[in-house]
């Protein structure tokens, strides 16, 4: 965890493209489970992360997914894609289409500038 | 297309579980080139077509995706999830864990449900 605001936590998932996870403080199963005050700042922030992500990372898309399917607990993923990543186009859970990028994710400035937006939309 | 809103659209994706695709009117390729109103009107939506779901369908889980790696322009995926589905718990783009549900999906009682809670919601 790098970010822990008010209503929900921010984790780097471990992979070889810059890849997010947004988890909701308060333990529930779907989003129409969160409090409104949750759910406005899970929306906040994954527009945030997209944001930062674009500016940063240059991907050629963002992708958004909120599964939680074997842990029942609200997250959304968020994953700067690239035309040669690992399964591009394919989601990142379908089927690999080649080798990893070899490119190594800068997180430390990625890091300073997502929790810098964060916080001054006080999430 | 079922549902023609101000600023977004839903249409079925043909599956056999109930599978919602709900599209920014405006041609956009990320959720942060969409307008602020479209924006509000696609969260929105998200969440009203996940409450309906839940209550028509009874699913063990919603799944929630946006990626657009082919199609490029702003839509997100609604899924209603089941235990006995072909791919649960991987997401529908991971490997297929068994036969598909028998099941039969009555799109219609649930698109009158759903379209009188977008409606109220001056969707």
């Amino acid at each position: 965890m790098f970010f822990n605001g008010k209503n929900l936590y921010i984790e780097w998932h471990e992979a070889t493209i810059p890849w997010l996870k947004i988890f909701a403080a308060e333990p529930r199963k779907e989003l129409t489970d969160c409090s409104e005050r949750t759910l406005a700042d899970l929306w906040s922030a994954v527009l945030i992360c997209e944001r930062t992500m674009r500016e940063h990372y240059k991907p050629d898309k963002i992708n958004v997914a909120s599964f939680g399917n074997r842990l029942a607990r609200v997250h959304i993923h968020i994953m700067a894609r690239f035309e040669d990543d690992s399964h591009f186009p394919e989601p990142m859970w379908g089927q690999r289409q080649r080798a990893d990028r070899p490119t190594q994710i800068d997180r430390a400035a990625f890091e300073a500038k997502l929790i810098a937006a964060l916080k001054q939309a006080d999430i």
